[in-house]
This record gives structure tokens, C-alpha cells and sequence, in this order.
């Protein structure tokens, strides 16, 4: 599977696009999904632009969800559950679906800055829940701010908390998140910790309006190297 | 005030005994509180021992409490409530109590990587509800190892997110906090932010188990300056 494509569902919204234009940028082919056909291929075919020589596609979400094992789902949590439910005759026992989800009150007109509580636990929870058997949530990418990453000028330098039941799932997970130079994976424990880690986004985006900045999160005191193998 | 004592309220536990071991090293005196006036005198002779030249004092909580405006408490979460019952009477209107409680599960034997939910949303704003009035609650200090603090060897390098409804008393916390060399105060917003900040802990206690680390929190992206003026 090493150059299978990244499936991006919710792919034309601004963590999608940012995602895939820092994955085309690193010489991964790239699906973007949509509710709609024709808006997947308008963004595709704007990151064809932006990065020249990417492989992008551009489909609807329930065929952009086949394209690889790994499937990254970008949308905001106000369309989590639609589209959670569009995918159940979509997604495929062995896969893993990727929640970056983030359960901010904006959601429902509150502030973007405090959160909703979701009977689950959290949204990564919430997915778990919906997924056909067999498919694996995995909760990640929370606190990568689209507009850092759509910025080709701005040099990551920051860690991403994986959240998931299985380290082998987190792994493959890992892998394609260190493809993007400047992000390193953190193993941040089972999916009931995404509890925690979908709480960071809003606690990021407070301090980002208080000091003007794209703040980003990074663990101090973790020994080097490689904890994924 | 510039060069009033520190009192640590719970300075007898770990987190209480770190903080006053760096503030000694940096020349600040520092009263270690207790229940017991006798554990807190054994604890400060072991600073001065540890500390040489360190000006420390032992005292019961409720006297160590009147020693200056800033008050730090640092016991478990299971004895916050009994502590800030038995400070209503030392506690005077004008002072700001720093809440550095984690409500841990462990409290009540769970899992110190799990979290308890507190009714009124975070152990800070329940202390925030039970001071007397005029009494400012602010919370800070979750995120910072008490092994790191205690061994002299380790350089610090994390930042200490602070959560307060104004900025003027979180500043005056924030002046103490950067006392401790590798500590960088941050504005983390209001005291209702305590609920994702006291999260961390048991994150990062997760995490630290995961690597064999000692984990601390960064944010990056942040301007430099002073941004507390």
C-alpha cells in the first residue's frame, strides 16, 4: 500500500485542502471527496495548479472512501454524522477511517472557542459508534491549523496526537502524517483519549485570536526517535 | 509586593515541594503550607537543607495562606474541597488563589489517565465557587511534572498555561511563574478554559507512561515578547 492514495473526505473544506495540498507537495497522490462531483474535481483540479505535477483526483466522498485502506474524514462536526451515515454502505471491514473531527459549540452558532459535549465521549467516539463493522476509527490532526497548512511558506513544526485502540492502526496512520515534514506523531493512547485531544482545538484557537498567531502543539521531554515501529 | 513570600499551599506534596525547590533556587521565599504544622516545618528544613542560603518557612495552610495576595494550592484533587473549606476564614477579598488541581479519576482510584467530571465544569471553578468573595481564582501549573521540578539536574523547557478571567491577575501569576527559568507563561483564557488545560495532565501522564518520558506541553507559533504587559 506504500503509494496508495490518500482519500480525503470533506476534501474542499480548508483542513482537507490544506492536508492534501502539504501531501501532494510531499509526491503522494491525493483522492479528494465531496458531497458533490463537480466541486471534488473544482478543487482538484485548483491543488493540480497550486502544486504541478500532483496527482489529484477529485470524487464524491462515497467513492473517494475506496480508494485506500487509509481514509482521512475533514468535515466539520455540524456534517460528522451525515456524512458518517452516507459512508456506511462505503467503507469496507479493514479499513481505517482517520476522524479529525472537533466538536466546537460553533457547530451549533456557539463559540468556537468552547466545545459540545458528545454522548460518546467524543466525535472520534461518535464515528467509532457509526462505522460498519470492522472499520477502525482512528482520531488525529485536531490541532494542524489549515491556514499553516495551506501556506506553502510556513515550516511546520509541531506534533500530532493519534488517538486509537490499536498502536499497528495509529502506525499506518503515523506514517502518512510524517510524510508532511514538520508534523511528528504522537502516540497519544486509546480513542476514548480523543476526548481530550478534540478539547485542544478550541483551547488553540482561544490563544490564537489573544496573541494574533496559528498555534500548534508540541510535547516536550519525548526521547528521539522512531515509537511507531 | 516584588519580593513577598510564595506561599504553597499542600507544599508537603509533590507538585507543592517541586515548585518551592525552583522558586528557592531562584532566591524567592517560600512558605510551605500543610495540614499539619509539624510536616510543614520537617518539609521547609529539607528545602533549606536542599537549598542552601533558601528562605523558607512551614506553616499550617491557614496561616501560610496570609503570608501574601498570591496563593498557591497544590493538593489532590480529592482533598481540594476539605482544603478551600478550611481556608474560608484565612482567605481575604483581594487575594488570588492559584488552582493547580487535577481532577484525576485517580481520586477516587481510577486511572490517573482518566478524568473526573466536575459539575461546575473544571476544578478551578469550583474552587472559583467556593473562596470567599473577592477571592480570584486562577489556574495554572497543571501541566508541569513534579519529578522534573524536584531534580535541580533537569532543565525545564515547557510552557505553563494560564486560565483566569482577567488578564491583570493571571499577569501578576504569570510574573511568578517566570520565575522558574524554562517556564514560559501563556494567556490560555478564561477560567472556564481550566477544563481543557486541567485535561492535560492526565494526556500527558498517559503519554509519559507510553514513552518512559516526562512530557511537558508547548504551544508553538506564538510571537515572541512579553506578552503580559
Amino acid at each position: 500500500m506504500t503509494d496508495a492514495p490518500i482519500p480525503i473526505l470533506g476534501g474542499t473544506g480548508a483542513l482537507g485542502a490544506g492536508l492534501a495540498r502539504r501531501w501532494a507537495q510531499a509526491g503522494r497522490p491525493v483522492v479528494l471527496g465531496s458531497r458533490s462531483a463537480e466541486r471534488a474535481e473544482e478543487a482538484a483540479a485548483k491543488l493540480r495548479e497550486a502544486v504541478p505535477g500532483a496527482e489529484v483526483e477529485g470524487l464524491v466522498n462515497e467513492e473517494a472512501a475506496q480508494r485506500a485502506e487509509v481514509v482521512f474524514l475533514t468535515v466539520p462536526f455540524r456534517a460528522q454524522s451525515e456524512n458518517l451515515n452516507n459512508l456506511r454502505e462505503a467503507l469496507r471491514p479493514g479499513q481505517i477511517l482517520v476522524d479529525c473531527t472537533v466538536p466546537l459549540a460553533a457547530a451549533v452558532s456557539g463559540k468556537a472557542t468552547r466545545s459540545l459535549g458528545v454522548w460518546q465521549g467524543s466525535a472520534a467516539q461518535q464515528a467509532q459508534e457509526m462505522v460498519p463493522e470492522g472499520v477502525t476509527v482512528v482520531a488525529a490532526l485536531h490541532t494542524v491549523g489549515a491556514p499553516s497548512l495551506a501556506d506553502p511558506a510556513v515550516e511546520l513544526d509541531e506534533d500530532v496526537l493519534i488517538c486509537g485502540d490499536r498502536k499497528a492502526d495509529k502506525a499506518r496512520v503515523a506514517r502518512l502524517v510524517e510524510l508532511i515534514p514538520g508534523l511528528r506523531p504522537v502516540n497519544a493512547g486509546p480513542l476514548e483519549t480523543a476526548r481530550i485531544v478534540e478539547q485542544l482545538t478550541p483551547l488553540l484557537i482561544s490563544v490564537n485570536v489573544r496573541y494574533k498567531a496559528h498555534a500548534g502543539i508540541k510535547l516536550t521531554g519525548l526521547p528521539d526517535g522512531d515509537h511507531w515501529q
